[in-house]
């Protein structure tokens, strides 16, 4: 063979390769930082909303959801997200999503050190590397966040959510650093870790504080487990029923709590975290037939979100667009110039 | 430059780029195949379980769930099959998501030719291309399903899943075709088409079978929209409700209504969907902690769920995998050796 020809060879059978496959369907991208804080590689799942790269609207900005144990839950949360972004009755923003992948789940999701016997095999002692919450919620504050930050086109406001260890992690952060993110979901969150320490910290910090700070939201799921009852969870759901009494009690959180009847702790995360994102972002839709005849009630609407959130949410471009294709193809001239006039104030670099 | 160089720029730089790119995240394939029935391309998008490509198994086959409206329920839809397909408690077999995209959607989903002035503006006569369902149920038995035989591994056990318009043709294939899919679902479906005309279509059914025919199930979802008892679609709710009356009060059907407060017409499907599921593998879930003293219950649970679905079910090679890893480890020494023996059985060109 040509020498030549040889060389050739690879690429231009790459290529036909490449012509030949499938096309794949993507959800995402993976990412992979260094941390110096765990002193080891993260690597983490990123989801970006179908406007993102839509070249019709101005670049627009969008709130991150970092979702724990996400090699778990990132393919239906993703498709959660996208599935009640559609406009014209969206329930939340369109959102970028940010799963991140274990590497020591118990290490980086417990916030103390506390050991167990295994109750299958006795001659085992569970969690013994746990208790180091607290470098990992650095992890996440001051290297992924930056991270995604600068690699993303990201709105300040920000999701924490978590099931079982990551739903205690959630309820820790909350706690412990209640400025970093704007809500948090904890999913049948295991409140029972170390004596419930998670009922004593939540008291002690009701009795410093007085109340929550404002603005911020927490929706906790709790499965309806009977086996749970009769194993070594037993103190699971009284430990999260106990914490709602006290957070009920106390009033001063945007607090849900969701019992779901016949889900499992493996299993409650699916309902709970639609149910999780319809609490958070109650308010966020918007009735668009109601807009022919008042169109103010759009930033009224806005206005009532952003207050309640102490974030700032403005209507997209991409559902000013969709408004305004409503108004014209149904005739509402008034509506329809109404619109253009606020897309143009809040979007003045037309594409 | 060199011609030789010049003609290697495009492939080398492709190369280079490719080494570059972020590593993306897949749920599935398109696929293409051009339909003679309805004499049309048509775009598939194919989701693949977990296990399908694990080459520490014997390559397994899946039943198959074809969902309508692909573009728009695909991606938490074959999120939700994998996470509730999870060992060691799944509630349902991994399965083969087949997402069908849309082309003309009216013309293929309704069973009739009917037309309707839109409510909006009566100038325009809405679904003049209505009443084409039974060409588009032949292409699904007689080119997508052959299709999808030849180039995936399939098991004979296949489910339909339709929202709105896609409701109704599921209801309709159900009466029409009862022997082409083993489950039906319809979220929220427009039984009040063409002057309820499915509901006729049942009690003619029924009239002339008697009964539903052994082993099908149909789950109906129906949304909590207060909007819609005020808008054109005010006989929905009404068509929904009247067709459960009938279909219960026959009592032959493998037959579950779910009413989801809360939820409107066009975030049903979530929910839906998932109870859906868990509704037509009901049975299928075992209890791997039980196995340990009767690890007989494992064949007999899945005899059980092949009786009444009337398809055969056997435990896959994964799970034998999971719970044979388990009684190891937790060092119940007869039943692993019960499980090995079985898996032996059931795969005997062990890998």
């Amino acid at each position: 063979m040509n020498k030549w020809l040889k060389f050739l060879y690879l690429p231009v059978f790459l290529v036909f390769t490449l012509g030949k496959a499938q096309e794949k369907l993507t959800i995402g991208e993976k990412q992979n930082l260094f941390s110096k804080v765990l002193n080891e590689n993260r690597e983490v799942w990123v989801h970006l909303p179908k406007t993102y790269h839509d070249a019709t609207i101005n670049p627009a900005n969008y709130p991150v959801i970092y979702l724990l144990d996400g090699e778990i839950n990132f393919e239906y949360y993703t498709g959660l997200t996208d599935f009640i972004a559609r406009t014209p009755y969206a329930d939340i923003p369109e959102c970028i999503v940010v799963g991140i992948k274990n590497t020591e789940r118990t290490r980086d999701l417990t916030p103390t050190k506390s050991q167990k016997k295994s109750p299958v095999n006795p001659a085992v002692t569970l969690f013994a590397d746990s208790g180091e919450s607290e470098n990992f919620v650095k992890f996440l504050q001051d290297e992924l966040k930056p991270f995604i930050r600068k690699n993303y086109r990201t709105q300040e406001y920000s999701v924490l959510v978590g099931h079982s260890f990551g739903g205690l992690f959630a309820v820790n952060t909350l706690l412990t650093h209640p400025d970093y993110f704007n809500a948090y979901v904890a999913n049948d969150p295991s409140l029972w870790w170390d004596h419930k320490i998670m009922i004593t910290k939540t008291k002690d910090y009701l009795e410093k504080n007085k109340k929550f700070p404002a603005g911020k939201s927490l929706y906790v799921s709790q499965a309806d487990n009977e086996e749970q009852q009769k194993n070594w969870n037993s103190d699971m759901t009284q430990a999260i029923e106990e914490f709602k009494e006290i957070v009920e009690k106390n009033g001063s959180l945007n607090y849900k709590h969701g019992f779901f009847k016949g889900e499992t702790h493996g299993t409650v995360s699916y309902p709970g975290n639609y149910e999780a994102l319809k609490f958070i972002f109650n308010g966020f839709r918007t009735n668009i037939k109601q807009f022919a005849k008042n169109p103010e009630l759009l930033e009224e609407d806005y206005k009532r979100l952003s207050e309640k959130t102490g974030a700032e949410f403005t209507p997209s471009e991409a559902y000013l667009n969709t408004i305004i294709k409503f108004m014209k193809s149904n005739d509402f001239k008034e509506s329809e110039t109404y619109f253009i006039n606020l897309k143009n104030k809040l979007y003045p670099t037309m594409k």
